[in-house]
Formats: C-alpha cells, sequence, structure tokens
C-alpha cells in the first residue's frame, strides 16, 4: 500500500513537519467545542438510514437516530481540532474507545476522521492497545491495518499508519499484527510502561531476574523490530512508554535503541515534555508526544477561543519538543 | 439495570439451562455456513443507506454497499448457529475482532447478534479483551456496559452480561469496568493465562518470588472479585484461563477460590473438556467451557448438515462437563 518503511515513512514526516506532537483524538459527547453539534441532521436523513438498514436486516433500534446525531458533533469537533491544531502535529491518535461508544455511526465518524486526519497530511495511530490469541490477532489485523477479503467484495480497514498493542498474550498474538504492518509499511506500538498511577501494579512487578517486568518488555519490542538500511531510521515496532515514566526513559532507550517511542501523559497526566530528552537519543523522529486533552481543552486552561488555544498549546509543545532533540 | 449480582444471575443460568457451554462467536466473512449470504439486499436498501449518511455528513464510500451484504450475512450466520446450537448453551461469547472488521455495519451486526442471543435465553460474554487508562477504560465500560450520555439522548451500550479484560496495566485500570459491570450485574473476566503457546512469553515469566506471573494476576483477580451472601456463587471478577493450561487449573482454583473461570482453548486449539474438572471445585456455576470453531465447524470433522453437526458437538460438550462436577 505504501512504499518504504515505517520508520522511513516517520522520519520523514517528522522532519517535513519539524513536528514530533501527536494530537490525541478522544471525542466525548459531552465535552465537544462549541458548534460542533449545530450541524443541521434532518429527521429524513436518519429515517432514510433507518429504513435502509432495516431493509438490510441489520435492523437497528431507534436510537440510531441519537447516535447519528452524536456521531456528526464527534466527527466535526475532530475536523474542527485537526484544523485547529494540525499544523503543529505529526500524526493523530484516535482513542478507538471513545468512537466505539457512539456504535455503528461512531464507527463511521471515525473512519471519516482518518481520512480528514489524512487529507491534512498527517499519520494516523489508531489506539485500541488490541491483544489476542493469534487468529483474533489477524482479525484486529484486518480490522486496523489491511482490510478483510469477502465473498461481496474487499471490506475496508480503518488503514492506520500504526497501532498500539498489548504484550501480555506473548509474542504469537503480536506476530499477525506485526506482518499486517510491514505489508502497508506501518508501525506497532508496543504498551511498555503505561502513564496510569497503576502501571506499578503489573509492569513495575520485580522479576526472578531483579529486573521489573517492564524492562522483559522492552526487550521483546527491540527484538521484533526492523530498520531498513538506515540505522537512523527508527524501526517498525515501537514502544509506548508514559511520559509520566520519564526517569526510566534513559534506560528505556538503552534496551530498545532502534525503537519509536510513544509518549502519553504529557499535560493532563502530570508529565512534562522538557523530560523527555532520553526519549529523543537516535534522532528527531525517535519518539512522539501525545497530548489529547492539553490541547483539545486549553481554552480552559489559557482562555481563548477553543480552536486558538489548542493551536497556540500544540504549537508551544512542537518548539519545546523539537529542542529537545538534534535531527 | 438488572436484579441480582452477576454470580446469582450465572448460577441461575447455568442451573436452568443445564450447562456451562459458551458458544464462542467468530464469524469471518470466507467461512460463513452456506446460505448465510443468501439474504437477498437490494440496491435501494443499501442507497438508502449511502444517502442517510451522506445527508448526515457521516459519508462512508463506496464500500459500505460491500460492508452492508457482507454484514447480513455474518448476522445471518450467527442467528443460525445460535438457532442450532443455543439450547445446548448458557451464553454466547461474540469475538468483537470479528465484527469490527466489518466496519459501521458490523457493529451493528454485533448488536443485532447479541439482541438475538438475549432472546434466545442466553448470557452476552463480550470478548474484546479491552485494557487501557482509566479515562479510556471508562470509555470501553460505556461502550460495552452501561451506554454514554450525550446531549442528544443517551446512546445505548452493547449491554454484555460479561466482558473480557487485559490487566496489564493496572488496577486502575480495570476499576471502571468492574465498578461499570456491577451497576448492571454484569461480571469481568480478566486474562489471567491464555490458552495459545506464546502464553508462556510474559505470563509464566518468573517474578522475584519464583512463581508465574501469572498467579500474582490470579490473586489480583481474587482480590477484585465481590460474592454475594451465598459462598456457594461465583464471585463478579472471573479469570480467562486457557483450557490448553489445564495442569495450572488446581493451583488456579485454590488461588481463586470464588472467580468463575472462562476456559477458551477447548477442541481447535487442543483443549480437552475431560481434563477440565479442578476448575469445576466450588461448583458447577464456577467454570465456563467455550468452544467456537469446534461448534460452527463441527461439520468438516463429522459431516452432517452444519446445524445438524453443530448442536450434536455442542449437545457433546454440554454432557461431557455437567458430569465433571456436583451442582
Amino acid at each position: 500500500m505504501s512504499d518504504g518503511s515505517f520508520g522511513q515513512r516517520l522520519a520523514a514526516a517528522v522532519a517535513a513537519r519539524e513536528s514530533q506532537i501527536v494530537l490525541g483524538l478522544d471525542p466525548d459527547p459531552v465535552r465537544l467545542w462549541p458548534h460542533a453539534g449545530s450541524a443541521a441532521i434532518s429527521d429524513d436523513a436518519t429515517a432514510a438510514i433507518f429504513d435502509g438498514l432495516e431493509a438490510a436486516q441489520l435492523a437497528p433500534g431507534p436510537e440510531v437516530a441519537v447516535a447519528t446525531r452524536a456521531a456528526a458533533a464527534v466527527l466535526a469537533h475532530c475536523r474542527a481540532l485537526i484544523d485547529a491544531a494540525g499544523s503543529a502535529c505529526v500524526a493523530v491518535k484516535p482513542q478507538l474507545a471513545c468512537f466505539e461508544r457512539l456504535g455503528a455511526m461512531g464507527w463511521l465518524a471515525l473512519q471519516a476522521t482518518c481520512a480528514h486526519a489524512r487529507s491534512a497530511g498527517l499519520l494516523v495511530l489508531l489506539d485500541g492497545k488490541r491483544g489476542d490469541v493469534p487468529v483474533t490477532a489477524a482479525a484486529y489485523a484486518q480490522s486496523l491495518l489491511v482490510g478483510t477479503p469477502s465473498p461481496w467484495g474487499h471490506l475496508a480497514a480503518l488503514r492506520g499508519d500504526a497501532v498500539t498493542v498489548n504484550p501480555l498474550i506473548g509474542r504469537d498474538a503480536l506476530d499477525p499484527l506485526i506482518s499486517a504492518a510491514r505489508l502497508c509499511a506501518a508501525g506497532v506500538f508496543v504498551l511498555v510502561r503505561t502513564s496510569n498511577p497503576g502501571a506499578a501494579d503489573v509492569m513495575d512487578s520485580p522479576m526472578a531476574n531483579r529486573r521489573p517486568l517492564w524492562e522483559g518488555l522492552a526487550e521483546m519490542v527491540q527484538d521484533l523490530g526492523r530498520t531498513g538500511t538506515d540505522v537512523r531510521e527508527p524501526s517498525d515496532v515501537g514502544a509506548v512508554t508514559g511520559a509520566t515514566a520519564a526517569k526510566h526513559l534513559g534506560r528505556m532507550r538503552e534496551l530498545m535503541p532502534h525503537a519509536p517511542f510513544l509518549l502519553p501523559g504529557v499535560g493532563a497526566q502530570g508529565g512534562r515534555v522538557q523530560d523527555l530528552a532520553p526519549a529523543f537519543a537516535g534522532g528527531r523522529a525517535f519518539a512522539l508526544v501525545t497530548a489529547s486533552r492539553s490541547i483539545a481543552q486549553a481554552h480552559e486552561q489559557n482562555g481563548g477561543d477553543p480552536p486558538y488555544a489548542a493551536r497556540a498549546e500544540a504549537e508551544r509543545m512542537r518548539k519545546l519538543a523539537w529542542s529537545l532533540a538534534d535531527g
């Protein structure tokens, strides 16, 4: 589907946009930007959807009208956020849970949001943290990356440029997603150490070798990744490493010299961009800083209208992160 | 939403149906039962869906016609499977990945499949193995269990009677799902030790205390669960414990005396029902045996038409499991 490796594509995008910032898209129907819900959706439109689905025997309940309006508003919000802050970013990271909770119409809003981000020149990192046994991991790979064959024709995937995955179930459960990602020059970011307080419960557990579990996960990431011919490019298997665990970043970089890091937890969760320098050892494309609420809700902290405040906060983060590493 | 606790509801359902078998629903568009794809879906119906969605600015691509036909066939397959084998089962377990890969139309097929299972008297165990930081876990809880408030009205959830979750991210990431489940007398099944060969990579890793990681996960499950007033009822936090790791079941039961076990891996993955007796210590409702391909594709092994072969295999498993435990 795409030329080159994920690492090449990532490095090229970071260089072209002069940004390592990932715009998190976690839309909550009760916290959308003003005007996002103002698109007038006629009763005729929702009735047509309902009738069509009923004729197709996919029988939605009458709640499809509510879901359609909510999904259209979520899409309008995400588009506005991308239009406002996208120019300071290299990628978007839609949080799948936030779209799934709107049901089928939420899935359409997710597809349209991804399309809008792509048309704005942004990479799309699908954040679903999927993890399942191999046969099911292959189904997730179809859903997120490569699409699904059927007797009626090919079913389109969400076509992520990268996906987040959960490694608990083991390597054979990651393989189908990594293989599928390679087919389309996409990447896989494996959870290594997340940004929530409870991350200590399992990921920090001391192992028989006296090291925390996350170090073993980091070694798995390093093993699984492939780099292209240029060692200055990041590999195609990265690590999700919470920005709130900044004290571990140096050790993580030592264990995963080639992996791109996806760093959530800046802003609302307490992480600070200026503490992330060790992640950028290797080069500017070796770490991506994600921010969701701190950009989308910047107006609540800083005043101004939401698009202006979002753009200013994304640009502030972009400059700060860019200053931390050499190209 | 429902009376009683999950344990009460589970025990009552197992007793009423005299079954501990969970019918896995993992539909693959290229392996559906014959006739599942024969529902004639008119071009008018798909055109109406397309036009309605376009008017709602949810702009699907032209592939919505393919997805609609595939989703209708998947739904017809799942309905036929439930009609054939459901009478020998206590629950269905839709694999979310298999529906998600059909996009928005797959989500509608999932909703309709859940409704059909409920109307057949079956519990619905949503198998998505979700796991994310607390704010996102709450969004998954809305999607799967309790629904989502919005300015346009309440958005319906899939309303699972139970969900599967991944514990890697820690307790605070499980809390929102467990709390939401308690609100609707639903249960949560936590991955402890899965049925794939790669499960050994992380879940069997030796900890500093010389025990495998899964023992620590088992203790977390035991801590998190609540039982009702009757200690003969299972708790509301269960464990996914692969039937292929049958040698561990006695130890698991020791560590989790009150947890219901969800046992995948029988049949296609090599587990045998007759090896599962230790899981049923506590009573018949303390373990559920899941089977997907071994029921849906029983005709490939045993001959006969698919519904007949599926019903016979489900009934064979039901009798075998029922004989392993006292009430």
